[in-house]
């Protein structure tokens, strides 16, 4: 497939910039006791697992058990699926995929972890897991003051091997300033050893301490006793990732493609490309990043998304900008992962050749 | 499949709330003299485009040539591209359409019409196209003042044959009462045909004036002079028309299922359905309809869907809440149209029957 071919609107990835984010974060978290198990929510490809593998991750970590079932399918051995599964069905997926691959599940509560058992040992296996801690984001995860508890409870079940504790702590950056990442990075680090170390003090055997997102994974890599970071968009980067100064505006290495359809007044110029193209999850203005706009437009940073509709894009532009009805411009979004679940296909970009790639695990109903 | 093997999330869609609302909308609509073509945007399906000819519409009307060879194949003989096509690749694809079906074709600009009539005459067509209006959203559309000699234009061009006018005028509901709705409406469709009647005194033929949507669509097509309808939205409503006063919420046709994965605190409930699963393209408190939070769970209108992540949402619920880990819960959607377009498949429910049904027009390209 050459350019000129390509329909728009589309996502565009730059393999080469892909590689290269793959390697600086591979390369840093290596210079650490931390191993490296990256969250594949973002590409949803097990082609690029497979490159974060070479470049030295230890397992990647998925959402759902479709999306562990796609990457073992792939030919991923080694898998967490870093979410609490509670229905049975779902457990029994997991069940039978953890006779053929590592499969490690996750747990928060006593009341999911018995029906995690409970499935586990009716179908004969012992399911490794960990135990998702609430280090302040309040979403899933067990609070800190119950965890030691909790931990010795589960580890009483049959049919489960706690093994590990993770966390997520992203929204704790917001509103800070840039520099402070190294401390949130820190923080949740220290967070969760200490807890690790209370659970071993309790007589508990907890191997890993698992940690860190895009943002905070490399700060968190480098605290005494955490064993793993789980980055997830550093693998394309963003515009919020950009805006949060954990990249530059060129290291991003997803775009989408548009196509001006309309130049309505000398300050408008409409795109082929909506809220059905470009995710809609971080507003501009909002926090952590503040961004103006839904994108970054390629060589024309002053252009402001301001406006989408679930089929156009309303650029404010300057009354001297050129664009034209037919004209192509290439635009970053504000947050990659929701943006490529949003298309079937990625265009795959290696210097002048470009390659669809069905997005394998998007749309998962589970 | 029964309920029981459903897994989530997922979006079902209740087969008889959308028949009741098809049949609704068709026969409000056929008591005034104006004509209605759906769009598919809502739906993306085929079947439903054919439950609502079958109700009599008069054809449908969609975003995307992509959508057109989908709702063609599926065997839809009348469709209204509307949306500008500037691409020579689109325009030939349209060309090749229109000599199997009335496809009629979109220009709001001299420069796209030239490139919409050059295409088609190298393919040997002549075009049925329609002069998008803006009439006050500023996205596409051309200026009201400009429109008689645009149309004069566009008229002299071989290749297309110009017989309508189309507007889209949503934006303008931004901030007013409800019961606003039909001056909305009246201004919507007086506009235009005032504009048609300018068109016609200057000697163009211009038949169709289209109007329209889901909120004053039953108003425009009581303009004498409006010619066609377009609501989208209306055959499953959503919590957004609700707030609008356009429908009840128990005329909600979709709704997602989710499972409660995680019960963290008293007034903290976690489910399964997050930013990859609702759509956050209206957001709480954005005009014009102001909603709390990101849906509305059936049957406890009090809990608050405060915050997404990828997959995660974050229910805000009184602290006497029984919801455990577990339990199954509905929600209707902010906005359904950029719900459905996050999913692969919709469940479709008749009574006990659950059937799942590919969205084939989802996540196309162009």
């Amino acid at each position: 497939m050459t350019k000129t071919f390509l329909e728009t609107p589309c996502v565009i990835i730059d393999a080469q910039q892909t590689q290269r984010n793959v390697n600086t974060m591979a390369a840093t978290i290596s210079s650490t006791d931390a191993k490296l198990r990256p969250h594949a929510k973002t590409h949803k490809l097990p082609s690029v697992a497979h490159q974060q593998l070479q470049a030295g991750a230890s397992g990647i970590t998925v959402a759902k058990i479709s999306e562990a079932e796609v990457m073992a399918e792939g030919g991923i051995r080694d898998i967490f699926v870093a979410y609490p599964l509670v229905t049975a069905s779902k457990i029994e997926r997991a069940a039978a995929l953890s006779k053929s691959i590592r499969l490690i599940t996750a747990v928060d509560s006593l009341e999911g972890a018995r029906l995690l058992a409970a499935t586990a040992t009716a179908q004969g296996v012992t399911l490794e897991t960990r135990l998702e801690i609430d280090t302040g984001l309040r979403r899933t995860g067990a609070a800190m003051t119950n965890a030691v508890a909790l931990a010795q409870q589960i580890h009483n079940l049959a049919g489960l091997h706690l093994t590990g504790i993770y966390t997520f702590r992203g929204a704790l950056l917001d509103g800070r300033p840039t520099r402070d990442l190294e401390q949130a990075g820190r923080e949740e680090g220290e967070m969760m050893v200490k807890l690790v170390e209370e659970m071993r003090a309790a007589g508990l055997n907890i191997a890993d301490v698992s940690v860190g997102s895009t943002p905070t994974a490399v700060f968190a890599a480098q605290v005494k006793g955490v064993t793993e970071v789980r980055p997830g968009t550093y693998v394309y980067q963003d515009r919020m990732q950009a805006a949060l100064g954990v990249c530059a505006i060129e290291d991003c290495a997803g775009s989408v493609l548009v196509t001006v359809v309309s130049r309505p007044s000398p300050d408008l110029v409409v795109i082929d490309g909506g809220s059905k193209t470009f995710a809609t999850d971080v507003q501009p203005n909002s926090e952590p990043a503040r961004l103006i706009g839904f994108g970054h437009v390629i060589g024309a940073p002053d252009a402001i998304l301001e406006r989408l509709s679930e089929e156009h894009g309303m650029l404010r532009v300057a009354p001297d900008c050129s664009w034209q009805v037919g004209d192509q411009l290439r635009i970053i979004p504000n947050h990659i992962c929701s943006t490529v679940n949003l298309h079937n296909q990625v265009i795959w970009q290696d210097g002048d050749q470009y390659i669809a790639v069905p997005v394998l695990a998007r749309g998962k109903l589970e």
